[in-house]
C-alpha cells in the first residue's frame, strides 16, 4: 500500500452540499455532484464529467465501459477526413471535412464479481454517486452494487487528466468486498476502434469513421500495455500505454495479453469481507503527424515515465497546486444565486480544461468533451473563449493565437480560391482547412478574420507581449487587413463597403454592410496600420508599405455603417429593417429552434435573429455607439431575437446590463449558464458548448462588472441586479492581478499583485495600488421600459433535466436504498 | 417484297447539298447530313440525331449498338429516385431527386458478315453517311463496309418514331452483298439495363441507376419479342415489344429467344452478290405507374398493332403528312444565311419532337434527347419553348400547361413547406416534386411561378381557349397569385416588395425586388384578378373572393420596381448597381464559364450576369419600359453579361434588334442557333438545349420580326440586319394562319387562313384579310453606339466541331474512299 498511499485533502468531497435539489446534479459551489445514475442521460453526464487539458480529453464514461452513451478519448488534432458530397457542386466547395475521432480508451476497467460482470444495469445498484471537483481536478465515483448472486461490493474510483502534463492521465480503481467474501477479477484495458453510437447532429459516419484506426503495434508485458495505431486517411500515428500498480488485502494473480485493437491486464483475487483490490492505472498518450513510429513510441514512454515518477499521490498533488494557482487569478464569487455560483466555476473549470495544454492546436467549439460540430474550431473561440482567458490565463491565448498563425498558409490559399488578398480563415476547421459544406452560412462569414484580429489586439494590449506582436500578431493583423481591403470596395458614395457577407447571426446570410462585420473590420484595419507603424522592422519583413498602411487607414476611416434615421436604429445589414418581420405570433414553443422547422429561404429574408449580431457589435464595438443608440438598438433587436444559438444569451445579458435592464440581464446569464447542465439545446450529449460557458463569465464580468478593455486600458461600469448581493471577480492585466467586488451601490477595486495602475470607474479615472482597496459609488442606470422578446422566447432558468425527460420505469436506476451519503472518502 | 414496298418520295435525300462545308454536318435547308462518322464525337451526334415525339425518345445511336456514346431510349415520365446527400442539411431540402432513366433499347440490330461482327471500328469503313430529315421525319443511314475477310456489304437503315402514335417506332434495316457472296446473320434485340458511360454534369450514378430495371416478363415467339420490367425505386412498369417482317433475295432461317434483360430475333441467310436481307422492325412501348401488369401488356400490344396495321410505308406516309401540316404553320424561311436557315428548321423540328406527344408529361430542358439535367423540367419550358409552340402548334401548349396543372398538389405542398400560400412550382422536376439540391439557385427562383402564369395568359390570349381557362388556367393563375401575395410584403414606403428571391440570372441569388420577378409577378397578379372576374363561376369554385381579387390588384398596382436615377438604369435587383463590377479584364478566354472557376460567393456579390435577367424583362415586359430605357439598360447589361448560359443569347438578340443593334442581334442569333451543332457548351453530348433552340425562333421572329403578343393582340416592328435579305415566318393566332415577310425596307403581312384580323405594324393598326397581302415600310431604327461585351465575350459563330476537336489519327474513320455520294435512295 505504500506506493499508493492516501490522497490529498478531501474536504470538499466530504462537505455536505450547500443546497440539496432533487435534480440531476446537486448545486454546490466547487463541484458538480450527481447523486444517482440516470441511464437514459448517460451522454450528457459524460460530457459534463469530461476531464481534459486541451491536449487530451476523456469523456466521463463509466469505468466499466458499459452502459455507455458515447465513449470518447480525444487527442487534440487527431482527426480523419470525411468526403463531402454535394447535390450540386460549386467551385471552391471543400471536398472533405475533418472530423475528430475517438482514439484509444484508456480508462476501461471491468470487474467480475463471482464471475458476474459488474454492470449497473444488472443485479442491484444500491448507490451511485459521481463528483467532478473544480479544485481537486478529478472525477470521483462511488457505487455499491449487489450482484445477482446476492453479494455486495463497493467501488470507489477516481480519474485524473493532468493539467500540466499534456499526455498523462491516471485512474485509481478500488473494489471492496462488503459483508461476504467474493471472487474478483479486474480487467483493465486499452481499446481502439470502439463501436460508437450515431450521434444526433453528426452526419452519417462513413466506414472509416466506424473504424478510424489501423493497428501498428500492440504489446503487453509485466503490468504494462501499449497500442500503437495509425489513422486511416490522415496517416497520424496514435499511441496509448498503461502501467498498473496493484494493491490488495489478499494475494493477486496478474496476467496480460494484447491484440491489435485491444490490450488487457487482469488481476484475480479472492476478497474476504472488508478486503479490497486497488489498482492505479497510469496512462500515457502520444501522437504525431510527422514524426515516425519510433519517435512516437519514445514520446509515449516519456508520458508514462512522468506519471510513474509522480505516482498517484504526486499527480493529485500537482493537480491541486495547479488549480489553486488558477483559481487565484480566475475565481468569481457570487452571493445570492448558488446555481449561478456553481455554473460560473464549472464554466471556468471547463475553459481551463479546454485550453490549458492545447498548445499548438485549436480550441474546438466543444473542446475535447465530445464530437459535436465534428471537433471543429469556430470564430467564437477567439471572441468568447480567448476573451475570458486573456483576463484569467493569458498564456493560453498566446498559444491559441500562435495556432491560428500556424494555419496562415491554408488561410492564404483559401483567400486565393476566393480571388481575395491576404488570408481568409476558415469558418470551421481542425487543421486550418475550410470544412464548411454550406458556404452561405460558413465561408461567407468572413468576420472570423476580424474576430481573430480582435483577439490579437486584446491579447497584446492586456499582456504587452511585444515579442508575440512582432513574431505573430502583426502578420495576423496585416493578412486579415489585406483580406478586408480586397473583399470590400469603394462605393459611388466614396465610402468603404463590404457586400455579400454573413454576420454572426445564422438566420441571415450574404448581407451588404453587416454592421458587426464592418465595425470589426474597421478595428482590424486600424490595428494593422497602428502595429505596422509600431513595428517597422516587422512591417518591412511582411512587405507592408506606407502606401498599404494608408489604404488600410483610409478604408477604416471611410467604413460605411448603415443607420436608419427613421427608426433611429442600426440595421443588422443594409436593408435589414425593410425586410418583413417574422410572424412570431404564429409560432408555438416547439417551433424552436426555427431552423429545424423552417427553411433558410424564409429565415434569411425576414427580420428574425438567431443570435446576437448587431447586439454583439454593441458590446465589442461599444465605442461606436452612444448610450441612447445602444438602448434603442437593444430594444429593437430584443423583439426579433429568438436565441436559437447558445452564443446569444451572454451578449444579450451584457448589453441588457449596460443599458439598465438588470433583472433581464440576470435572467439571460442564468439561462446561458445552466444551459449545458440542463441540456437545454438537447445536444450537450455530444459535448459542452465551450463558448457559451465563456459567455457565463463574460456576462457576469462584462455585464454586471461592466468591464471593457479599451484603447485606454480597463474600464468598469458595475451594477447588480436585485437578486445578487455581491459579485467578486479577479483578472490579470499587464502583469497585475486585480480583484473587483461589486455590492449594491458600491464597487471596490483591489490590486492583489503588481504595480499601481489607473483604471476607469464609470467616467472617473481611479488609481489602484496595493496599499488599499478603493471603493466608488455606482451611478444608477437610467430607467427605461423593459424590452420584450418574441412570445415564448423570454429568458428563463430552464427545466431541470429530471423533469424535462421523465425516465421510463425500469430505466432509471440507483435511487439510493439507504440514506443519501452526505459525504464519503476513498479510504 | 410486297409488304415492304418502296418508300415515299425521296427528293430531299437525293438532292445535292445546297452548301458543302468540310464540317461535321453539312449545311442543307431541310436536313442535317453527317458525311462521315466521327467516332470521338458519337455522343453529340446521337443527341442531334435523336428521334422523339415528346412521349418516346430514341437517341441516334448506331443500329449495331457499338461503338456508342450514350445509349438512350426514354419514355417521358419513367424515372428513378436518387438520394440527395447534403454536407449540412436544412429544413425543406429535398431528400431525393428524380432522374430520367434509359429504358429498353429497341433499335438494336447487329449483323455478322461471314461470322465477323459488323463494327465500324473493325475492317474498313468505306463510307458512312447519316441524314436527319425534317420533312420525312426519319433518320437514315448508309454505310459500305469491307469486313476483315475482304468482302464488302452495304447497309441502308432508316428509323422512325411516330409523331402521331405516342408509343410506336420502327426501323428498316437492309444489308446487301456487293461483289462477292456473304453469309449474313442479323440479330435484332430488345435490351434492358444497358451499361452506360458516366456523363459529365450528371452526378455519380448510384447502383440503382446502373441497373434501374427489374425484369418482370420476357417472351420470344414467332418473330415477336417482348420485355416487361419494373423500375427499382419508383415501381413503374415499363415494356417494349418488337415484331419483325423479313424480306430477302434468298432463303432465311429465323430464330427467337429471350432472357429477363434481353430478347433476340435472328435471321440467317447466304447472299449472292447484289442479294439483300431486309428486316422491318416494328416497335411498341408502354409504361404506367398506376396500371397493373396485364394493362401495360395490353397497351404494349396495342402500340404494336398500330404499327403492324400501317406497315413501314404507312408509318412513313403518316409521318410525312404530319410534318407537311406542321411546316405549313411553322416554317421560317431565310435568305442570306444558309447555316441559320438550317438551324432554325432544326430547332423547330426538335421542338416538335420534344413536345408533340408529351401529353400529360413535362417537357424537359433536354427533352428526350439525353439525360442532361437528369431529365428535369425547368422554367424555360414555359418561357421559351411554349412561347414558340403557342405560335406554331398551340395544342401542345395546352397539354404542357395541363401537366403543370396536374402537379398543383405538389406545388401546394412545397408552398406549405415554405410557409407560403398558393403553389410554389419546383425549380427542377420530373413529377412536380422539387429536385433542386442547392436552394439559393433553385427553389428561391420563384419566378418560375410567374413564368407559368405568363404562359397561361399567352396561350389563352392566342387561342381564346376558354374551356382551358375555366378548367385549368384560372386555377394556375390564382394559385401563383396567392404565392406572390404571401411571398411579398408591403413596405414602409407603401409599395409591394418581393425580397430574398433569385431571378433568372444564376450569377446572382437572393436579391430584393428583382425587376424581372417583380414585373412578372405583377402580370401574374393582374391576370389572376382579370380572369377571376371573367370567370365568376370558376372563381367561386376556387374560393377567390372579391377581397382577394382586390388584394391582387392592389399588390400589382403598388409593385415596386427599383430604378437608379443617377445612372438612368434599372438595377437587376435592389442595390445591384452598388455592387462592385466583376474584374473582366483579369479574365482569360478559358476563365469561362465562370462558375467552373470561381465560387458563387464572389459571383453573387459582384456585377456579372450569367444570362439575361433584366434584359429578359425588357422583352417579356417590354410594356413597362420606354425605348430609351431599353437602350440604356441593354447597353449597361451588355458590359457585364458573360452568356455562360445558353438561354442568354436569344434574349440579347431580341433586345439588340429592338433597340437597333441589328448586326449584333444577328451575331447573337447565329451563336445561339449553332451552339448545339457546334457543341459550344461541351454538353450537347447529354442532350440538346431545347429552350435555346426555341430561342432561335424567338430571336428571329421576336427579334427581327419584332413580334410581341400584347393585350391588344399581335404587334410587329420588323427589321433586318445587313446580312439577311429576307425573313419569312408563319404563325397561328386566334384561328388565323399569318405569314410575315420581312425584306429590306418592307414588311408584308398575309393571311393564309381564317377571318380578317387587325394587327399592329410599328405604331399603325393594319387590317389583314385573305384577299391580298399588305405591305408596309419599315422605319429605320435610331442609331446608337454599339454596346461592348466583356473581353472575349462578344458573340460569334463558334468553331466547327472538326476544327474544335481535331480527331486523333486512327480514331476518325470513314472518309469516303470513292467520290462523295451526291444522293442515294433505299432501293
Amino acid at each position: 500500500m505504500a506506493r499508493i498511499g492516501n490522497s490529498v485533502c478531501m474536504s470538499d468531497w466530504g462537505r455536505a452540499p450547500t443546497v440539496v435539489v432533487e435534480d440531476a446534479f446537486i448545486v454546490e459551489p466547487w463541484c458538480v455532484r450527481e447523486p444517482r445514475l440516470r441511464v437514459d442521460e448517460l451522454s450528457t453526464a459524460e460530457s459534463i464529467f469530461t476531464l481534459a487539458n486541451g491536449g487530451l480529453g476523456i469523456r466521463g464514461c463509466l469505468d466499466e465501459g458499459e452502459p455507455v452513451g458515447t465513449s470518447g478519448t480525444y487527442l487534440n488534432g487527431v482527426h480523419e477526413l470525411r468526403s463531402l458530397v454535394y447535390p450540386e457542386t460549386g467551385s471552391g466547395d471543400p471536398e472533405a471535412t475533418e472530423t475528430l475521432v475517438n482514439t484509444i480508451n484508456g480508462t476501461l476497467i471491468r470487474v467480475l464479481v463471482d464471475g458476474q460482470p459488474l454492470d449497473v444495469r444488472q443485479g442491484e445498484l444500491l448507490q451511485h454517486e459521481r463528483l467532478l471537483d473544480f479544485r481537486r481536478g478529478t472525477l470521483r465515483r462511488r457505487l455499491r452494487w449487489r450482484c445477482p448472486g446476492g453479494r455486495e461490493v463497493e467501488v470507489i474510483s477516481e480519474r485524473v487528466v493532468s493539467l500540466d502534463q499534456r499526455m498523462t492521465a491516471a485512474v485509481r480503481y478500488r473494489v471492496q468486498a462488503l459483508d461476504q467474501p467474493v471472487e474478483i477479477v479486474l480487467q483493465s484495458s486499452l481499446a481502439a476502434n470502439e463501436q460508437l453510437p450515431r450521434l444526433p447532429a453528426v452526419p452519417d459516419p462513413e466506414e472509416l469513421l466506424a473504424h478510424p484506426l489501423e493497428g501498428l503495434e500492440h504489446q503487453a508485458a509485466g503490468a504494462r500495455l501499449t497500442l500503437l495505431h495509425r489513422t486511416a486517411t490522415t496517416g497520424l500515428i496514435v499511441g496509448a500505454t498503461a502501467e498498473h500498480v496493484i494493491d490488495s488485502s489478499a494475494d493477486v494473480e496478474e496476467h496480460v495479453e494484447s491484440q491489435p485493437d485491444h490490450a488487457r491486464y487482469s488481476a484475480s483475487v479472492r476478497l474476504e469481507p472488508g478486503g479490497h483490490l486497488t489498482v492505479v492505472k497510469l496512462l500515457g498518450y502520444a501522437w504525431s503527424g510527422d514524426r515516425d513510429l519510433p519517435a512516437v513510441r519514445d514520446e509515449l514512454a516519456g508520458a508514462l515515465t512522468v506519471a510513474r515518477r509522480r505516482g498517484w499521490d504526486g499527480l493529485l498533488a500537482a493537480q491541486r497546486v495547479f488549480l489553486d494557482n488558477f483559481w487565484d487569478s480566475a475565481d468569481v464569487e457570487l452571493d445570492g444565486d448558488p446555481e449561478l455560483q456553481q455554473a460560473v466555476r464549472f464554466a471556468l473549470f471547463q475553459l481551463l480544461q479546454a485550453t490549458v495544454r492545447a498548445d499548438g492546436r485549436g480550441i474546438a467549439g466543444k473542446a475535447l468533451t465530445g464530437t459535436g460540430y465534428e471537433g471543429h474550431v469556430f470564430w467564437d473561440t477567439e471572441t468568447f473563449v480567448l476573451q475570458v482567458m486573456t483576463a484569467v490565463a493569458p498564456s493560453v491565448v498566446r498559444h491559441a493565437l500562435r495556432w491560428r498563425h500556424s494555419t496562415l498558409p491554408k488561410a492564404r490559399e483559401r483567400a486565393r480560391q476566393f480571388d481575395l488578398q491576404g488570408a481568409a480563415f476558415p469558418w470551421r476547421t481542425i487543421t486550418g482547412a475550410e470544412c464548411s459544406g454550406y458556404w452561405p452560412a460558413g465561408s461567407a462569414a468572413f468576420h472570423v478574420n476580424a474576430d481573430i484580429a480582435d483577439a490579437v489586439v486584446r491579447y497584446v494590449d492586456a499582456t504587452e507581449d511585444e515579442e508575440f506582436a512582432s513574431s505573430y500578431g502583426l502578420e495576423l493583423l496585416a493578412e486579415t487587413a489585406r483580406l478586408w481591403l480586397s473583399l470590400g470596395h469603394w462605393g459611388r458614395d466614396e465610402r468603404f463597403h463590404i457586400f455579400g457577407v454573413t454576420g454572426p447571426d445564422e438566420y441571415s446570410a450574404l448581407g451588404d454592410d453587416n454592421v458587426y462585420t464592418n465595425l470589426m473590420a474597421q478595428r482590424n484595419l486600424h490595428a494593422a496600420a497602428h502595429w505596422a507603424e509600431q513595428l517597422p522592422a516587422d512591417a518591412a519583413r511582411l512587405e507592408i508599405t506606407e502606401g498599404e498602411r494608408a489604404q488600410w487607414r483610409a478604408a477604416a476611416d471611410a467604413m460605411f455603417v448603415p443607420y436608419d434615421e427613421g427608426l433611429g436604429v442600426h440595421p443588422q445589414a443594409a436593408g435589414y429593417l425593410d425586410q418583413p418581420r417574422w410572424d412570431f405570433a404564429a409560432m408555438a414553443e416547439d417551433s424552436y429552434p426555427l431552423h429545424s422547422h423552417f427553411p433558410y429561404f424564409q429565415l434569411y429574408r425576414k427580420q428574425v435573429v438567431k443570435q446576437a449580431d448587431l447586439v454583439l457589435a454593441l458590446f465589442l464595438r461599444g465605442d461606436a455607439f452612444d448610450d441612447e443608440q445602444k438602448a434603442r438598438d437593444f430594444a429593437y433587436y430584443e423583439e426579433i431575437t429568438v436565441r436559437d444559438s447558445s452564443l446569444s444569451a451572454p451578449c444579450q445579458a451584457i448589453i441588457a446590463a449596460e443599458v439598465g435592464h438588470l433583472d433581464l440581464a440576470h435572467e439571460y446569464i442564468v439561462e446561458s449558464a445552466l444551459a449545458d447542465m440542463r441540456d437545454e439545446e438537447h445536444d450537450s450529449s455530444n459535448g459542452m458548448h465551450i463558448a457559451a460557458l465563456a459567455g457565463t463569465w463574460l456576462a457576469l464580468v462584462a455585464g454586471f462588472g461592466g468591464l471593457r478593455q479599451t484603447d485606454g486600458g480597463l474600464s468598469f461600469r458595475p451594477t447588480l441586479p436585485a437578486a445578487l448581493s455581491r459579485l467578486r471577480f479577479r483578472l490579470l492585466f499587464r502583469g497585475r492581478l486585480l480583484r473587483v467586488t461589486v455590492e449594491p451601490g458600491t464597487a471596490t477595486y483591489e490590486l492583489l499583485r503588481g504595480a499601481p495602475i489607473s483604471i476607469r470607474h464609470e467616467r472617473e479615472t481611479v488609481e489602484v495600488s496595493g496599499e488599499q482597496a478603493v471603493s466608488r459609488p455606482l451611478s444608477p442606470r437610467p430607467r427605461r421600459p423593459v424590452p420584450i422578446q418574441p412570445e415564448t422566447r423570454a429568458p428563463g432558468r430552464g427545466t431541470p433535466l429530471d423533469e424535462a425527460t421523465p425516465a421510463a420505469p425500469g430505466h432509471s436506476v440507483a435511487e439510493p436504498v439507504g440514506p443519501r451519503l452526505a459525504s464519503y472518502d476513498d479510504r
